[in-house]
């Protein structure tokens, strides 16, 4: 297949490259970046030297990178990957988005969050997380691969949702992130010796992953959902781990939850159940495709515990974005897609 | 006044040196610790070399530590502290305790929780909480200085948990601390590429913090509190961050959220107060005795976010303990207290 | 071709695992750990969950694993090797040995530095470094694989030398490396708040690598070489970084320098060649089997200064023993070995 | 004293803050800031609120805070120091530099390596570096306070080019800093992720500070120098570790090096002498105004290699000027600065 990276300069594009490179499957044909057009991507990434010679096209006539691919992987900040799904329309060529454009059924919930009118909301799209909306991907035309902090957390809290064993209005997720999920643009926040030896919250209450995750929990579990979700910073590069909290509804017992886990996720490769008890890590899943889940039941509360780790830049994007287009293509889901975290 | 360090080689009783060198009215006359008998403490700890000239003495003759000391400060594992304080009971020295064997005033939970007898029940003893438990401080025989994550969500809560704005029962503490918190003993899981690069939760649902936090929040609230706790280890040496959700009773407004914060804090000078929308951050406060609090207000779940920020050895041992010893002994409380955070 | 990794626990021995998982040609048959037999590989480094299910054996029943085996790698102190390689003289597999028992031509080297005396001086052996040895390893029955920070180090200085622009007797190599490369074991001096925030030298004047660096120098160039090499611990997991001095010859111009990098490696898959004023960063290679190199000349001091990195446990042990690994079978050489740095 | 921080919110400047709050003698009266002017420096570093509750003013009127002042600190990029210089020659103010600007005695040498004309050569001035130009400082007008690297190199090299030891034209000095020392701007290549986990050189064979060691070696050994420096980024916030090579002349014994250490340092609170052997680590004196310094001989190849470690922020920076200024008012050479390093 061929597929194109647009907005390749970003952690995610180049994660995207990284993992096509070994993709059996997959030839990228063309890179694209406005801000860094007719550079090699080798230049801004030297890691790639020796591995892609490819130079940095503007995606300007987006319509003849669009003729060229059967894929059109999106890697740009959100409200651009909704003018290139209009632009797209009537090509072939199929879109698996790693922002936010086509993440919402809803787009008035889009426009809230986001504060910029959505002008693709008719466009036929599916929510980008494999393990649960895996039939529907399949024929999509645009694929709105799911975010970070929601894949982790979803992911985490969707066995127990569509179980109905937790009260999902009761739910908290309190989440820590590596920098790498923060983008590759310097900010003062982001210099190096801030961040370092340092940890701290951001975007409490107001974090644009919250109505994405209680977007999918009303859908498992059929009830109206809100929910705590609160962002922090790891200094580290890479890797997320979810901290879940909800109250489980009476009656529940600690087997109910492990067999709502293992139901739910026993035949996912991708999904590694570490069972009641367990202490995912976020080196554990490093550079891997992986998502660790572990879950606690605290007897004195009466509510579960669930940790969830992955890597954000694979499951929490690049990964996700080739899991989906496997899927997509009928290809094995781990093609290209199964190699070993890197630990230590 | 004579002040002797009891397990002055663990990472608490090193920073207790780091402190008390620059106090002015404290002279350490003994320190001890019975696996490195006669050796310098500046041979463990070479950042001490050219300041501390002292061998480490053996503990067995606590007696006669005890005559020569006005203050004895005890940096042991738990069960240690209690023998220690029968023992001196009968002569005037005082005891500040860093660990957790006089922090509860119902020792049957401390049995419960700690896996052992205590065996010094009735000993009088005051929690070393300075800005919570001032007046009983100034007099007490034994200070149980407060644990390191109790403190950081004690002094966040105990203003909201005090004014009756939430609902103790709905607390959850989220919790992320650096390394130095699990002390200095080298342990597979703690070895430097375990943790680089990685984040990972543990002890979920029995940590033992729990049941201490719980005593001050059902003593301040005075309604009989189960919370949970979560705890972290993030991949830095120094800092607590902790995230406290609890939902707010019907009715209150952020104003009243905000006053109690006030009420309870302005004149205190190690709580610093970032106000409603704020981002305590490890590092603002690394190094000293501050806390620093901001709290969050999520009207979509009626839930109050408070955070809190300590440096785990400093306000959440060792400057903590220097703080109770100046209430204890008149002095002004900031005494050999003030020194501004390292940053960067 | 079926192989097994002995001493499978290290941190190298797992990344072998990590690498042979994704290669097409190899087959492990079994892993061994004295310490952890009969233990689970995926209890131990559960990054391996869900990829490897194989349990630990013991090595005492050596004959059987080598007579299971086409290849087996050795991953065990030194000291270890040389007996596995007597055990195993006879039979048709060949061994490829991570530690240093059998790099040495002259075993009497090996025996002033490492304190241990050769029980198997006799086997025939090469020297494992792929690019400068590819001839002689593809038949060998033993292969030495070259060290850590020799690798970085003799990759670096090997064109000058043998190319003689530079005078041998002034090479000083100051490196540094990432803390895996002190191995799984907890130590005090690796305890994660000694080393966090944290940057120092070791083994100043008598590190082990000196002497197989001066053998390769000398071999190369001719000239009985003396060295100075210097080791650093770094505060991160993986990574080396050589920082390489010389003076040249009189008469050697930049031009002369670059023709001899050129000529030596503009073949070599595995060395990206930076270039005249070039800076390669241990993350441009981390997790990959490259080497980078950069060189930078001081006419001021008529010295050059060559820098190189690697990924002290791929191209320093565990990818290197692959690549020779596929030379010894006759592959291709980046068989299972062409992915992609992972960055950042 | 009445003291004003010109730049002061650099991170030489805030650290500069961070000294004089606890220094007796000294009152901060301006702060100065032309980016910041009428922020609060506490907003800019809030590690300082309840601490400093100044207002960055402007530096325009710079007689004005010259007449306020007894000294000067200027925090600020070189070409800026010499204008203020001459702003404030005819004040009684006294001025300490920072920067480069008044480190040459030959302003050609600082033209050549700094690009700009030097517009300020006639002034007096002397070169910071207090252990070795004590007297000179004591009235200096002006004091051009040694730079980071080169305090670490010089403090490390000085007793042996004095005692003639040492061939000074075999002096290599491999230079690693924490990424503090690269300033508060964010930038791309200090940019968290980049970093992280990452080890690189820069400024090969001509960083600035080069010709500044030079000129200490030709004074202190009355042969004219010509040196390598090669400075790295090590992945933590501060910390200088100076790793010092040259050629012992002939008939040089270890028990003349040692005792050209004891002599040059026995005396100085500052510098530790850790001795033939030793190993200074950057966290031992994080944070704190020592010096630490170990050597090592090799008999293989005559070379003496010197380890000194500094914190860059303190000793490189604000704690020397601050020891400086000690010196030029008369006071003990510790007020203010005999705290102790932060560890771990």
């Amino acid at each position: 297949m061929k597929v194109s990276v647009l907005g390749a300069t970003g952690y995610a594009g180049a994660e995207l490259l990284r993992i096509l490179y070994n993709h059996p499957q997959a030839e990228v044909v063309h890179v694209t970046s406005e801000s860094h057009t007719g550079e090699k991507i080798a230049d801004l990434y030297p890691h790639l030297r020796g591995l892609y010679d490819m130079v940095l096209e503007s995606m300007k006539d987006i319509e003849a990178i669009g003729k060229d691919s059967d894929f059109v992987f999106i890697g740009l900040p959100h409200g651009h990957a909704m003018k290139v799904g209009r632009a797209l329309r009537d090509l072939p060529v199929r879109i698996i988005d790693l922002g936010a454009d086509y993440r919402f059924r809803d787009t008035s919930v889009y426009e809230a969050w986001y504060h910029v009118p959505h002008t693709d909301p008719e466009a036929e799209r599916v929510y980008g997380l494999a393990e649960l909306y895996r039939d529907e991907i399949r024929d999509a035309k645009i694929i709105g691969n799911a975010g970070c902090f929601t894949t982790a957390s979803i992911l985490a809290l969707a066995p127990l949702a569509r179980a109905h064993l937790i009260d999902v209005n009761t739910i908290i997720v309190d989440a820590k992130s590596g920098v790498s999920g923060a983008g590759r643009s310097p900010k003062q926040a982001n210099h190096f010796p801030e961040l370092y030896d340092n940890f701290r919250a951001y975007n409490v209450a107001h974090h644009r992953h919250t109505p994405e995750i209680e977007q999918a929990i009303t859908d498992l579990s059929g009830e109206a959902t809100v929910i705590n979700f609160t962002p922090h910073l790891v200094p580290m590069s890479r890797g997320i781990l979810a901290t879940c909290y909800a109250t489980l509804k009476e009656g529940v017992t600690p087997e109910l939850v492990d067999a709502a886990f293992e139901k739910a996720y026993s035949k996912e490769f991708f999904i590694r159940l570490l069972g009641r008890g367990g202490y995912p890590s976020t080196k554990e899943v490093r550079g891997s495709n992986f998502c660790d889940i572990a879950w606690h039941i605290d007897e004195r509360t009466h509510r579960v515990i669930v940790l969830s780790a992955i890597d954000n830049l694979v499951k929490g994007a690049a990964g996700q974005a080739v899991q989906n287009f496997n899927i997509a293509c009928g290809f094995d889901e781990k093609t290209g897609l199964d190699f070993v975290p890197m630990y230590p």
